[in-house]
């Protein structure tokens, strides 16, 4: 049986292809894939993107290769800087020291 | 309800910390700690790497600023190495070609 590491990583790779096997290339996203799936699967972290720019804004922040479309290494780019935000805000809550009981 | 992807963010965060908050430092991944993440959490990847060198030599690898531990951001490379070439085997499966109809 797969761990929970393995089947996260599995989620990344089903996820890219559930939103790049869309249209065109299917090993990469369009802008109109990216938006989708900035939409459907980053909804609560992306509440704050609301202008109509800034799926234009992120897709140039990660098309590094300048292609136009994001591939998945560009795609867990993405994944990665926002788990690393996340895991800073963790860390910050869990260095809350404990109630001292006496 | 969080999505696919950001369940998967979450459970890097939790894997993470539930290797690297057994002993030492709860920000990083002792050599031991890291050991024991690889052996339960990657062992059908890292089958092949059955040397007691192996867990060291990632680690010097992964280990980009030099202090002897994995923080984080060093463990999400390692997640992201290992993404990337799984998508790569998944992508060349996925290009064998249907076959026709007629």
């Amino acid at each position: 049986m797969p761990s929970d590491l393995e089947r996260a990583m599995e989620t990344l790779i089903v996820v890219f292809h559930r939103y790049a096997d869309t249209e065109g290339s299917k090993a990469s996203l369009s802008r109109k894939e990216l938006k989708m799936l900035m939409e459907k699967e980053l909804s609560s972290f992306l509440k704050t993107q609301k202008d109509p720019a800034a799926v234009d804004r992120i897709m140039k922040d990660l098309d590094s290769n300048g292609d136009g479309e994001v591939n998945f290494e560009e795609f867990v780019s993405l994944v990665v800087g926002l788990s690393i935000a996340c895991e800073q805000i963790y860390q910050k809550h869990a260095q809350v020291p404990a109630v001292k009981k006496n």
